[in-house]
């Protein structure tokens, strides 16, 4: 067992975690106060940024073990949750890439960052390119049907 | 705070936290007995696998809050501990993406992970295309002198 301190939490323009219509979300992630202004040092440097943040939302009740359906669509084969991404499932971290937009002080602001406002955030690393997928990425069809309108712009009704 | 699981332990061919050389690792993922086989059902129609895991053998005195040069190389800038990648880092979590070799029922193989035998995996997510960065990635060059031998395969000597 570990025991993770939260090291920044995140304000976004999202407040509910619906799946699709990410594409214009913008996000700042304020340090945690226990943590010096220069943990977020040299981050300008880069293009994007990983954050790993825990879906704190989910209940106990709703964590997924074994397999399910994803979204729950029956269309979809039903797969193991650690052939998901979904967020029901052990642990309830959530890892995602989005694009640097600046570093003011003690906050970093990230657009297309697919976290609803209030996260707690518990690592920010620099996406460097080595450490991106070496070779060709293949996924099976029901994965790129559910992320066709991911990082859709939402509509303005929205 | 938050308190993780384990969900899996690495087998894997390489002891020791070296920083170099990662190339011809080869890992198995043991999924922990309180997770039923079917959590990796579908995970081999994926090329790429992340795996987010927690730096154990670090100690708390090691863990650095606001910045150092990346590996104590004075050649390279003093940045925070979140524009770098390295181990020492609060929470200590790793998140690092491998080859899928294939799922033989609770085990998980993978090729060039860049994790220890014995590290605990608190997650495990599958590769999609749509979650990697959008628009090119850019970073400072000690970031990519610090990667140039990374995935190199070890000298035959070791």
């Amino acid at each position: 067992m570990f025991v993770l301190e939260v090291v920044a939490t995140i304000r976004a323009s999202r407040m509910t975690p619906t799946d699709d219509d990410w594409g214009d979300t913008v996000s700042v992630l304020d340090l945690a106060p226990h943590l010096p202004d220069e943990a977020l040092a040299g981050l300008d440097g880069f293009s994007h940024v990983e954050v790993i943040y825990v879906f704190d939302r989910v209940t106990p009740a709703e964590i997924v073990r074994g397999s399910r359906h994803p979204r729950g669509n029956e269309a979809w084969p039903k797969v193991g949750v650690f052939a998901q991404r979904g967020k029901n499932r052990p642990n309830r971290l959530g890892v995602s890439i989005g694009r640097i937009v600046g570093v003011h002080g003690r906050e970093l602001h990230v657009a297309e960052l697919d976290a609803i406002d209030g996260t707690p955030v518990v690592d920010i690393k620099p996406v460097i390119r080595e450490f991106l997928p070496r070779g060709e990425v293949r996924q099976p069809v029901w994965a790129s049907e559910l992320m066709q309108d991911y990082w859709r712009v939402a509509p303005p009704d929205r």
